[in-house]
């Protein structure tokens, strides 16, 4: 049988991420990894994990094991209309509150109740390449919004509000992967006008706003337009990735388009795991456990920031996020990162060519990304050195 | 806003699963519920699930609460390519074996990479109706084949085949839900022949299989056929549903593209569950664990086919299975369960009448779903009493 084809149509418009292929290099011995996108090891609390199992099991006996409501374990949904109001979030409640498997399906599930093939989605440029994975499988096109320091610019937002038909909007806007960069809080309150002012939706993705270094902590946007915003979060970044927990608020008569959707795609979201994140919410364990998380990355990024600032070639700018697990960096017109990583990946320092965080791979050829959270900061300096080293090598080649 | 215009086309072909509106009503106190399709919440193992959960910690430590592989734990996979063997699998190595979420995202997923808007998949009739739910979104069309009490008919099958292009075929040949129906080895030969002759796939959907209470086992369709099966599986039936874990082998070109899907669709499937899955079978626990399964179920079916005998009124007929959780009852021509599911809820027993297992529901006016899983023997024998007391008012009153 040629399995060609029977595939669909909309095979065509899904590919494998290409930063898989790049994190198999990760993997070799030796090599220091400032390309992956995921928490370090030791920032998991297991031993609280541990313990919470048992008590899950003792609490909520099969039920924690059963098929469980689609919309979430309830006990899980109650702890989390607690929390999210101390993220800034409003509207938390049964109506509005999903449950769901990671973020990334999060994501997909947005992408099939609202995306028509055809549809237009507006992002910014660069973007986080799994919610371009998830979208694609519905064969939307593209329009990039262009950014600066501070994130998406409103006034190219609303030049394509005015001008084009936008099924939804998707932004990062705090601390964003790949950029580390965050939208001011003037901005967000002038994406919230224009977002009702034009009657379009917002994909509001918000997995790093807990992990902040320093500085205030901004509102999210769906605070100023709770009914044009969906509100994505997970606990990937506060308890455990492995678990595959997201949480969303949307307007309520989209939350249960979303969890119709859900019966089809995989029924509920596991409920060992669900119960397990209740109990991490409700006994206070979140709150003792995420200054231990900071402790861990905020001294590598500022040993980062300051190899950056200490070794990196004249012609190089970088973000200085306040926060999250990203930093990006842009060398000047004309350096291809490409070559770069080929060089560095030889040196033995991975990271991840910001080309691939644009959906056409035409744009940033000059740009990467660098992940601060996997290694500690002595290891950091000495990767940012090596990476200094090869651009100012790089360069003088050219 | 108005949420109604923003939604996808799908929309329209997607509808909340009319079954839970039913299993709500199963929730009133003193309801005796044949209406269920899930395990008996004593079935699940959870000593062993919080002795594996200690020893996956112990074992793996952060890499089970971490990202991992899309298509699964690695030591998942091991585990179910020397069990699935056991089962008449074949084929089953890493080029094949997908781990899902669930085998309602195994569905979702086949469904993604295979179903264009407008394909035809061949279905039983009645048919799984989570299966329907994962189609629906992909909007293609559905042809019925017809079944007797052997399960689908091989001449029906190629009248079809002769006659249309089928995307696919879906079937449940062993313990159907909702019928208890088990396709014939001598069937199964004949499908398998099929698929080759018409170079179609089939998706054969077996989660019932090892709940087997009397007879041989039977090898699936997918051995005598593997390049033409998607086999998939699940442990919701032997371990627990609420952990979400599906198993799929398939040929190796699909299993890719479904591994490339589910990237965009969930990332992976939950790690904590994933090993704990992985030590109950590498543990030999499922072996140890199964018979009690068996032994819980066996007496509620022997139950159930003894009061069907003694007290049903003439003119209804029923399937006989040899395991799985559910058995399917006709009522003499002209009897509407729809009419009978009220008068019987309100005489204190629940059951699905049989026409939502028909994609239209225009089918099976006169059958019905009973699920023997849930009540002990004694409450079985009670149900099916008042249901043939009820069927015998019913029938008068007409």
């Amino acid at each position: 049988m040629r399995i060609e084809d029977k595939l669909s149509a909309r095979t065509q418009f899904m590919h494998a991420n290409v930063t898989r292929e790049i994190l198999k290099v990760v993997g070799q011995p030796g090599m220091i990894s400032l390309a992956g996108g995921i928490p370090a090891p030791e920032s998991f609390p297991i031993d609280i994990i541990r313990d919470l199992t048992n008590e899950v099991l003792d609490e909520f006996g099969p039920a924690a094991l059963q098929y469980d409501q689609t919309e979430g374990f309830t006990p899980l949904r109650m702890a989390l209309m607690d929390y999210m109001p101390t993220r800034g979030v409003v509207n938390v409640n049964l109506d509005t509150l999903n449950i769901f498997s990671g973020s990334q399906s999060t994501l997909d599930l947005i992408s099939k109740v609202l995306i028509t093939p055809g549809d237009t989605i507006a992002i910014e440029a660069p973007s986080y390449l799994g919610a371009i994975s998830a979208f694609n499988a519905y064969q939307p096109t593209y329009v990039s919004i262009a950014t600066d320091e501070n994130g998406m610019i409103p006034e190219a937002l609303e030049e394509t509000l005015k001008t084009q038909t936008i099924k939804f909007i998707y932004l990062v806007p705090t601390f964003q992967n790949p950029t580390g960069r965050t939208l001011s809080l003037e901005r967000r309150k002038r994406v919230a006008e224009l977002l009702q002012q034009y009657d379009v939706l917002l994909v509001e993705d918000d997995p790093y706003s807990a992990l902040r270094y320093s500085g205030e902590a901004l509102p999210p946007i769906q605070q100023f337009a709770p009914d044009h915003v969906i509100y994505s979060s997970t606990f990937s970044k506060i308890l455990s990735p492995g678990l595959r927990l997201g949480f969303c608020v949307a307007p309520a008569p989209l939350a249960r388009w979303l969890a119709i959707a859900k019966q089809g795609s995989d029924l509920h979201t596991q409920t060992l795991g669900q119960a397990i994140a209740a109990l991490y919410l409700r006994g206070g364990y979140l709150t003792d456990h995420l200054p231990n998380i900071i402790a861990l990355y905020r001294p590598r990024l500022e040993s980062m920031l300051n190899a950056l600032a200490n070794y990196m070639p004249e012609g190089f700018t970088w973000s200085h996020p306040e926060g999250g697990m990203f930093l990006w960096l842009a060398g000047p017109e004309g350096l291809d990162t490409d070559v770069l990583y080929q060089e560095c990946v030889a040196r033995g320092v991975a990271f991840v060519p910001g080309r691939y965080f644009y959906y056409d791979y035409s744009q940033g050829l000059n740009t990467m990304r660098l992940n601060f959270t996997m290694v500690s900061p002595a290891v950091v300096d000495k990767a940012v050195k090596i990476l200094a080293e090869t651009a100012q090598d790089t360069l003088i080649t050219d």
